[in-house]
C-alpha cells in the first residue's frame, strides 16, 4: 500500500480527553476515530490490526474444536424475559423499542440467543459436546465511557458457548478453552495469567479471567512472579486429559482484587516472588451447569431416554479491546510497539526523496519483491520531510523499516530499522530482503 | 470438517412461512435461524457463504483502489440532523435513546458519517481521489420483513464512498465502482445488469442498480435479450479511461420499472430480443455531487487555495442479500446449486457404511489428501440411511460430492458426483481426486 493513496488521518497534537497511551496512541496513529462517546470508527490502519487478533482468535477457537456461526446484533427483550435477566441487567442495557413497539435490545452478550439455537437444534445426547461462537459488535451503555477502546461502549467480542451432557463433560470444554486462551494471548505477544474470578451477571460456579499487567490496568491484581517468566505457547492434543495442565498452569497463586487472599498470598508467596500490579482483564471464561438451560428449557434426550437440561459455560475476548492492551503492554516516547503477529503492515519502506530517479527506481523494486514474497508493505512515497516520515512509521509501530536514500543508493545500501530494539542497519538491498524475509 | 462434529440443524419439514425457494432452502439447510421477524442468526453453513461472498466483494473492492475501514453500527442522531435526513428518513430508521437520553440510530447507510470522517481528516486536493469502503450489519425496520434474508431487517452491506475534487474525477470514482460491481458479482456466477435508476433517499443525479433476473425477483425488469449472453469478468485497467468500456456495456436498454420508458424499448429493442422478467437489485450505486459535503462542510483547499465542497458518490452492495439472491438462481428440487466461487465447502465426501473398516480407511485417507491440498471437505461420517446422506448433500449443494462405499471400494472404485449436472463417474480413488483437484 502507498501511503500517498491510503487513507491515514495522524494527528499532530496529543488529545487532551485521552488518559492512557494506547488511547492517545491509537488517536494520533489514525487507528479510530471517535464518532460518539464510546463508539469509535475502526480507520484503515486500526482495522487491520483488529483484523489479524479476530483471525487469532478465531484459528485458535477453531483448533480446539469450537465451530463459528454469527448471532445478530439485535435481540428480542422476550429471550431475556425468559431466562430472568432483562431486568437485572440494568442500564448498560441497550434497550430499544422497533416499530410495531417490541422491545428489543442490542446485545451485550448472548447466552439466552444461543441456548435458544440450542435448544431448537439438538435433540440427543449424541449430538454433545458442542462449542458454539461466533465474533460480533456488542454494546454495552456504559455511564462513563472511557479509555478509548478499552471501555467502549461498541465493542467486538469473540464469544463462545459450550453445551455438555454432564459436569465432567463441561469441565474438559472449560479446560480446552482455558489453554485456548492462553495459546491465543501468547500468539499476540501478550503475557496474559489465568486468575480464579468472580462471575458477575453471567453467574455460575467456576471462572477465570486472564488478564495483562499493565500500569494503566483497572483493577488491582496480586500474583507469583514466575508467571511473568512463562511461555503459553506449545502445541496441545486437545483430545487429550487437559487437567493436569491446567493444575499445573494455575498452581501458583494469581487472584483480582476481589478474590484476593492477603493471607494466603503472604504464605503461598515468597516475598520476592510478590507482585502486585495493575491488570486489564483481556478474557474471561465461565462453567454455570444449567442457569440458563433449566429455565430456557434447554434439554437433550440422554442415554436412557431421559431429558436432561445441558451443562453449559462461555467464554469472552475483547477483541477490538485486545488492540489496545497490546499497546498497554508495548510503546515508547515514540509511538506503538506492534508484535509482528498483529502489525497492521509487516514493515514501513520509507523514500527519503521522492522524485529523485534512482531513490524512486530502488524503492519501487523492493516493494515489488517484498510484495511478491507475500509480505505487507506500507511505501511512505509522500513528497514529505524524512523527520516527518520516520515519526510517523515511529508513531504506528510497523515491526521494520527499510529507509531508502540518495547516499545510500549512491553507495550500494539501504538502512534497516528493527523499531522494537532501534537496531539499525546498513546492507545492500539485497541482504536487506534476505533478513526481511528470514 | 466431520459432519459429526459440526452444527448443521437441518430441517426437514418445509417452513411454512417461508415463501420463496431461497428462503425456504435456507432454513431447511440450516443455514440460518430467524431471532425475531426480519432478523438472522447465520449457522455455521450460512456463515460460511456470507464470508466468501463478503471476501470477494473485498478484494474487488481493493483492486479497484478502494480502502477499507469499519464503522459503528451505532450513530449519534446529531449527524444526521445536519444533513437533514434525520426527519426525513422516516419508520424504517431504528431510533435509539441512550442512558443518557441522547438521540442515537442503528444506521441504515453511512453518507454522514463518512463525510464526518473525511472532514475532519483531508484538507487538501492533493489528498484526493479516496474510496471509502466498510462491511458492517446495518439496520432497516422494514415494515413487513419477509423473503428470509433478502429483505431482512439486520443485514450485511458493504458500501463504498468516494470523495473527489471535482465532477469529472467523480465520474471517473464511478465507473471504477461500476465495472468492479460487475466483475464481483461475475465472480459469484451471477448474470447481474445495470440498469439506470432512481436514486430515492440518498439522492443525486446518476445511479445505477445492478440487477439479477429471478422469477422470485422484487420489481419488474425491461432488458435487451443480448445482456444475458454476456460475460462480464475479464481484466481491468482501472488506471484506464472506463467511460468508453461503461458506454458499451449500457448500451443495449435496460431499466427497472420506475424508469421504463415503453416506446423506447419498442423502438430500440427487436421485438425477439425483448425480455421483461423480475429482477433482484444486488447492488446500487449512486453520484450525487455535494448533497452531504456542502451541508456537512466536507471541503478541501483547491489548488488556488479556495475551499472547495468535495464531489461525492456512495456504492452498496447486499452482501447478506447476495446469498439468498444467488440462491434464488441456482437451484433445483433437491436444493442449493452452489457456484464454486462462494460454496461453504468445496466438496462433501460420504460414507455409506461408517463402522466398516475398509470404507472408513478409504474415507480418511481422501480425506487427509484433499484437505492436504487445501479443499475444504465436509465429511459425512454419521450414523445415517445412505438416502438421508444423499438428500442431506444434494440439500445443502456443494459443488462436488465424492461416495465411498463397501462395493466400490472392494472394487477399487469410489463414486464422484456433480451436484449442477447430476453426472456420475465410477473413478479409482486417485482418479477421483486429480479431477477435484483438477
Amino acid at each position: 500500500m502507498k501511503l500517498s493513496q491510503f487513507f491515514l488521518p495522524t494527528l499532530k497534537e496529543v488529545p487532551s480527553d485521552a488518559q492512557i497511551a494506547s488511547h492517545r496512541l491509537m488517536l494520533r496513529a489514525g487507528m479510530i476515530r471517535q464518532t460518539s462517546a464510546g463508539i469509535y470508527a475502526w480507520l484503515p490502519l486500526g482495522l487491520r490490526v483488529l483484523r489479524r487478533i479476530e483471525q487469532i482468535v478465531r484459528e485458535e477457537q477453531n483448533r480446539a474444536g469450537a465451530i463459528e456461526l454469527l448471532m445478530p446484533t439485535i435481540q428480542s427483550a422476550d429471550l431475556w424475559r425468559e431466562s430472568g435477566r432483562y431486568d437485572d441487567y440494568g442500564d448498560e442495557m441497550l434497550r430499544i423499542t422497533d416499530r410495531h413497539q417490541r422491545d428489543m435490545l442490542f446485545g451485550p452478550t448472548n447466552e439466552e440467543m444461543i441456548t435458544d439455537i440450542f435448544r431448537h437444534a439438538v435433540r440427543s445426547y449424541r449430538d454433545l459436546p458442542r462449542n458454539l461462537y461466533h465474533i460480533q459488535w456488542k454494546f454495552r451503555d456504559e455511564i462513563r465511557p472511557r479509555f478509548g477502546v478499552m471501555r467502549g461502549r461498541e465493542f467486538l467480542m469473540k464469544d463462545a458457548y459450550s453445551f455438555d451432557l454432564d459436569a465432567a463433560g463441561a469441565r474438559r470444554s472449560y479446560n480446552r478453552m482455558f489453554v485456548a486462551y492462553l495459546k491465543s494471548f501468547a500468539r499476540m505477544g501478550l503475557k496474559a495469567i489465568p486468575m480464579a474470578a468472580d462471575t458477575g451477571p453471567i453467574g455460575g460456579d467456576l471462572s477465570h479471567e486472564f488478564i495483562i499487567l499493565a500500569e494503566t490496568g483497572e483493577s488491582e491484581v496480586f500474583c507469583h512472579a514466575d508467571y511473568l517468566a512463562r511461555d503459553w505457547a506449545g502445541d496441545v492434543d486437545y483430545e487429550a486429559d487437559l487437567q493436569p495442565l491446567i493444575d499445573g498452569l494455575t498452581a501458583l497463586y494469581a487472584a483480582t482484587d476481589e478474590k484476593h487472599d492477603a493471607a494466603k498470598f503472604a504464605a503461598e508467596v515468597p516475598e520476592d516472588k510478590r507482585r502486585s500490579a495493575r491488570g486489564i482483564e483481556v478474557g474471561h471464561i465461565f462453567y454455570f451447569g444449567t442457569k440458563y438451560s433449566e429455565p430456557m428449557g434447554a434439554v437433550v434426550a440422554g442415554p436412557d431416554g431421559n431429558d436432561i437440561a445441558v451443562e453449559m459455560g462461555s467464554y469472552g475476548i475483547g477483541v477490538s479491546r485486545l488492540v489496545g492492551a497490546i499497546i498497554e503492554a508495548s510503546h515508547d516516547d515514540n509511538g506503538i510497539i506492534w508484535p509482528a503477529s498483529v502489525a497492521p503492515f509487516d514493515l514501513g519502506l520509507i523514500n527519503l526523496k521522492p522524485g529523485d530517479d534512482t531513490v524512486d527506481e530502488q524503492c519501487a523494486l523492493l516493494y515489488a519483491q517484498l510484495q511478491a514474497a507475500g509480505r505487507d508493505v506500507l511505501y511512505d512515497d509522500r513528497d514529505e520531510r524524512a523527520g516527518a516520515k520516520f515519526a510517523t512509521m515511529d508513531l504506528i509501530g510497523l515491526p521494520w523499516q527499510l529507509i531508502v536514500g540518495p547516499k545510500g543508493v549512491k553507495a550500494g545500501t539501504v538502512e534497516l530499522k528493527n523499531r522494537a530494539t532501534g537496531e539499525r542497519l546498513e546492507l545492500p538491498p539485497a541482504a536487506a530482503i534476505e533478513r526481511l524475509l528470514a
